[in-house]
């Protein structure tokens, strides 16, 4: 029956710019030991390295600066809906506000996020060994999710610990090789720590213990690589914008289909699939006089390679009908990776289709 | 120095359908005490109730299986890249593969999530009561997340503890108004619980002490609402699309653009910015014989009511193009929530904008 203890760390106080946080701590828990694992509020960092923003009291000017505060911290705006606005901030996290909160500091300031988490986190690890203590860091901070409501602890910066177990290469008692790799411990400890934590009784400060000595991959040589691996960039993010953002750049590639120049078009063979559900999506929404026939197919795949849109409308309402109703089935194609372009052709517009890249 | 220990459960071995998993955890854990809370992995609850798929041990017929599995499980699907399919299961969980799992059971079964976790945390509850024993009980699985790399355990279900602790209404010491409210206190104990099991060490339970017990709102009559109150339902959730399927939802929104009657605008007055960052947006992207005109304003706000496209080229092949960039241009319109009506007007196109809800 062994296990974890999670602790509290009472005592602490106020903390200001400049405090020497490692000498706060280390007096406030006289009874921390080797391979423990601090988990640290990011807040009270923020406050010993001075990283605030002075603000007015109230009115709008206070909204005004805190506008400007959230602009300066954004690298881009992820998702925004009423008074929310998520953003990826310059360090890489993707937070409601930035991280800049104003509680627990006085109402003319603002506390930012640590300017480097991670090198925070060495600089207490460093502070606890000069003192002789060889413990890791984790600074948490609070973040939202999509899917589930509620908030929880994630882990911000770290040092002296992986941030990940990895169980890539186990198999179970089956024999079955594990499908579930990457555990993002940190976070864990962080959420574990939150537990004991109070967010207005001055414990900003947990320590879990029992954790790095339980031996395995759980030690790392030096500081190890600390939280930074536990960010995802956008490229490789399935939910880099929110729904409503992405809808509406969806909507901007539609307006931006360029006509072209049949040179342009690389002509690979599209999948048949996806011309028909193009085809689906404007049923029922061309024009009543517009009719569209496959007008050749790629010799590999037997695939539609353009279609031909006409009209029974030769009058001007109805040709510009037409143009119309040729951009809607280019963004619906669009919509399945087809790329197209438009040609004026006979007695109405030639579509030359190309599938995404495989 | 009080603080929460975590406890592993060894010894429960093996679990199969029909097993009473009360008497397997009790007798594992004889210090079980009242005041607990017991972190139960999902697994063992579905392998327990029978909650399995037959299927082949591999070949083809073991993928369609397993996509008939997913199929089965999945109320929608929210994102998919590559081999991953990210969904929202029946249960309203947002999961990859809808939870369903390979590991920890022979290759001739899948385990599927629990149909109903917090009806299972409950009843296990009842259980440990009838043995005497006042848990509260959590059931737990391993997920993904938007932004950050690696895996956490969060909870499923619930029975005996609140899901949230709330700090609505309280004040920090520097009198400010709490803004982050509810912590989702049963996902950081699941969380914390994972820290202690493994993966393939058969380690599917563990205990939190002294959580329950230190007082506050730990507490619910009865069994309390489970883990329910932590889904978010689509419509508030800013990501409930993946972005490359959102993004293909704004294409598809652009090819179903209706044309429409002049009485179907309801005549909201469009913000100004909007119909500027909408020129902005095809701005380059139209034939260069299109002009764009204003052609009414708004009394209220002195905004554009309605633009104006014409074509120095009227020839078909010009009011063609005429038509497709009347169609960019309300596709643009509708990125910034501006809807449009084309209307045939003179020698062109007229578009009656109307703006969003207030």
């Amino acid at each position: 029956m062994t296990g974890l203890q999670i602790l509290p760390v009472h005592g602490i106080g106020d903390v200001t710019a400049g405090d020497d946080l490692v000498a706060l701590i280390a007096t406030a828990a006289p009874w921390l030991a080797d391979g423990d694992v601090l988990v640290v509020t990011s807040k009270i960092v923020s406050k010993a390295e001075g990283n605030l923003v002075e603000v007015p009291a109230d009115g709008p000017e206070r909204d005004a600066a805190r506008a400007a505060a959230l602009a300066a911290e954004t690298a881009r705006v992820v998702a925004r809906r009423g008074p929310t606005t998520i953003v990826q901030t310059h360090h890489g996290f993707v937070m409601a506000a930035a991280g800049i909160d104003a509680s627990n500091v006085d109402k003319t300031h603002l506390v930012l996020l640590p300017t480097d988490s991670d090198a925070s986190a060495r600089r207490l690890r460093a502070g606890f060994r000069s003192r002789g203590l060889d413990v890791a860091v984790i600074i948490s901070d609070t973040m939202g999710r999509a899917w589930r409501n509620g908030l929880t602890d994630v882990s911000l910066g770290a040092a002296g610990i992986p941030p990940f177990r990895d169980h890539r290469g186990e198999t179970d008692p089956y024999g079955n090789e594990l499908q579930i790799t990457q555990m993002a411990v940190i976070d864990e400890l962080s959420a574990a720590g939150e537990l004991v934590k109070g967010k207005i009784d001055n414990v900003p400060v947990a320590v879990v213990r029992g954790y790095l000595n339980a031996g395995g991959d759980r030690r790392v040589a030096d500081d190890g690589p600390g939280a930074a691996p536990l960010l995802r960039d956008a490229e490789s993010d399935m939910f880099s914008l929110g729904t409503a953002e992405a809808r509406a750049a969806g909507l901007r590639d539609a307006a931006q289909l360029a006509d072209g120049l049949r040179s342009e078009v690389p002509g690979r063979p599209v999948h048949p699939d996806a011309v028909r559900r193009a085809l689906e999506t404007v049923a029922g929404h061309l024009a009543r006089a517009t009719t569209v026939t496959p007008a050749e197919t790629f010799a590999a795949n037997g695939a539609t390679a353009a279609l031909h849109l006409r009209t029974r409308d030769a009058t001007p309402a109805g040709l510009m009908r037409l143009g119309a109703d040729a951009h809607r089935l280019r963004a619906a194609l669009a919509a399945e990776s087809v790329a197209s372009v438009a040609l004026p052709h006979d007695d109405g517009i030639r579509l030359d289709l190309s599938g995404a890249h495989a």
